[in-house]
């Protein structure tokens, strides 16, 4: 597929500058391996200096970046946005299949939509409904009674337990589990009483669920994913936990049973989500943070600890592990030279 | 399904008050949301202020809460445990399948019992036992020589590699492996040298294994989960790993090679604990906690770093990565005042 | 199978000692369960106690702790690559198996070698290579054009995307996928809009990827794991990053965006690697570890924080809490201090 400079322009929202609109791109490069008839974007800084030598054919930028381009451009003040725009227009997703193949194994009382397909090796229990356009891979599972939205694509192997909802337009890459039974114990007499696990998950619609992520049903109510949610591989989302209209959430977060996440929040990757606590919207929390209260006010959280070489680290930790003790000799030396001062504090 | 509150109060253990014994109760709900024929319990503080206004029909509680509960109340000392065998009364696991779905595929040498079910897109290997009861939900893969004991439930998609004994009981849930290689490697020259793993995975009685949990095999001896342990989603149990009866375990938790924990320990989510040490039983260690050395004493353990704002995150750790030397500082201003006070130690 | 003590230090490349040529060996075991017929072996000091009692019919060890062994030795320099030699001499793995079961979907334009095995219920997409000896174990889904080369083995259940390639003498575990779309999105208006990934995945010779870990295709150029890299079990491996030859990886470890780790490293497990940066050869990384800047020096590097008993740790965090304020007061000290003394530097 080739598009021309100035349809490209057109759709996705900048001006073309420096260029001939009739000059065609087929498609989509960085900076510095681009060539002739490749698109090529600037959105991070530390690509800047890749630009003077690059031989796209244009490149999306923004405005402070036109006098530098070699090439033409197409200015926007979203360049990675008109970028995502441009290569999903060249690389648009294979065709839809419909139908089912012969070797899925569909219950009798499942209602399927004649424009869905159901690929080999699937399984769609008893009551389960697939709405129209969904794309499923091979060797899904669906449990019974559960409702695959609109146009929602699964990759191979991932498994919907019993009686879950997923919205519209979502994805969910290979091997993600959602539906499991939450981790609900009670504890009698040093043993473990299984707690029911009776509510479901729903999704909502445009979440993205990455590979190998789990999320959980929830005790008694649902575990809720909002509309818009992004979660990356890897992620455990535990029972009743509820997460806010497009919060994107990377890698390796665990987040405990009952948490509340707000809107548009961003959680950095290997942070851990303490439960029963509410996070409001707007939050940024870095990666491989414990947030073990609930946070109020928007802004960025931290605690992840950034790497020392290992001497400086043990020395410092050695002291860290007697802190408590020097913050009280502090104290000592500052009353001992107030009272040296006539008391004044020092 | 429906109970009479006389009915339910005996076989839950628990003593009924302010209630009629032939009323009906037919599910359960949280205090805030539940009504009219609905069980509810308060288990958790923190949930108290919902007790005033609740709309169950009835709440199972402790001695000291009934004077506050607006209706009827099931009084006992475990109100969470009461609580979790009213909801399996109420809701049974689905009735058990028996047989085969034809889609399977079961080596000719297998032993499979009459009442176990092998769902949809199951493959069973040379010399497997899948004995009475067993439930396989599909897609699942039993390798060769594994034995499932009676009456566990895998959920879809599970993998039990070769040679892997399951005990009776046991849960098992979507994706989770049983019986991967450990990370055996040997260095030659720079390069890796794979170690066969020889040993295999024992797992006891009434274990839970979480969604996309993995448990590798044991290199020379088995890795081994007692009886009763919990292992929520995500887990990690490297070879050689051996897990007292009744610990449980949150997700993310990573254990490395020849590990040995206690029992009736709780290890909170994201924690990792380090190979070749020995925690004692009863331990417990909070999450996103590093456990390094053996533990010997039962107690409480952490060194999860919880969450500031980023501004104040980063002041400390700046002072942090010179801890040694403001350490150093202070001892030098004591050695200071000491002299300047004719030596004493301040 | 067995073997003459004299065979086997041949084959491992040690001297026997003190033992009989023509004895003969068929098992392995550790020292301290090592019954005549077995081989066992000292590499890790830990277990030097154990070599006086020991039963097996030899020990392979480094000439230091011969004159301490009551049995027969092999010598040699590198005892657990000897004893990794020996044990995959003793037990291979199960013998290929060749064709393809009847449940295998094949697309019909596939190349499929004829020594390779295609197990039950696998998924082949149009256009991909399996070459020759690759033993797919069942419920493998090989995504569209992708290669698996030479004698690779994918255990039950793992996921291959599209356009993938895997080299020679791949293992992949159980679970395990390689593929799925990177995290890629732009922000707009407080929504999120994917950015589409359109790079692959290229997996070197001799690789090892553990059991559920997921490995991301890249957005535009592809994500690289060169000659030799071992990953073990729910390691997360981001878009675009790149990995070099014979770098080791423990569990749990999460790898964000564009990071570049060099060759012979080894990153411990729960370790985290922020994203677009680079690690040189021959770095250490210790478990739990969060990388937040480029490493350009080899050597070891740590912020894995040890357990302490809760209450120290809560004493020790809450000063860790005000430790810019507590540096603040010790300079404000040393300040008085100096003036008091005539205002030298104490």
């Amino acid at each position: 597929m080739a598009l021309t400079l100035g349809a490209l322009a057109d759709e996705i929202g900048g001006t073309l500058q420096n260029g001939d609109p009739a000059s065609e791109v087929s498609s989509v490069a960085t900076l510095q391996h681009a060539e002739a008839g490749d698109i090529s974007f600037l959105a991070n800084r530390g690509y800047r200096k890749f630009l003077d030598s690059t031989r796209a054919t244009v490149v999306i930028l923004a405005p402070e970046h036109l006098p530098d381009c070699p090439v033409a451009a197409i200015v926007t003040d979203k360049p990675y946005v008109a970028y995502a725009r441009a290569a999903a227009m060249l690389f648009p997703p294979p065709p839809d299949r419909k139908g089912a193949h012969p070797s899925a194994v569909i219950a009798e009382d499942c209602s399927v939509d004649a424009s869905a397909w159901i690929g080999p090796h699937c399984i769609i229990e008893n009551g389960a409904t697939i709405e129209a356009g969904v794309q499923l891979a091979g060797g899904n599972y669906i449990g019974a009674g559960s409702v695959i939205g609109p146009g929602s694509r699964l990759a191979a192997n991932v498994v919907i337990c019993h009686g879950v909802v997923i919205g519209s337009r979502v994805t969910i890459a290979a091997g993600a589990v959602v539906g499991s039974d939450g981790f609900g114990l009670a504890s009698e007499n040093g043993e473990w009483v299984p707690v029911p696990q009776l509510g479901s998950v729903r999704v909502g619609d445009d979440v993205d669920i990455g590979a190998n992520t789990t999320i959980d049903r929830g005790a008694l109510e649902d575990t809720v994913l909002e509309n818009g949610v992004r979660l990356d591989n890897q992620i455990q989302v535990a029972h009743n936990v509820h997460i806010g209209a497009h919060t994107a959430i990377a890698g390796c977060v665990g987040i405990s049973g009952s948490a509340r996440i707000g809107k548009h929040c961003m959680i950095g990757g290997g942070a851990g989500i303490v439960g029963h606590l509410e996070i409001t919207d707007n939050v940024v929390v870095t990666g491989m943070t414990m947030v073990t209260r609930s946070i109020t006010e928007p802004g960025v959280y931290s605690s992840g600890v950034p790497a020392q070489d290992n001497d400086s680290w043990n020395r410092n930790y050695a002291r860290f592990r007697q802190l408590d003790k020097l913050a009280r000799k502090v104290q000592k030396l500052e009353r001992l030279l107030s009272a040296g001062k006539g008391g004044e504090p020092v």
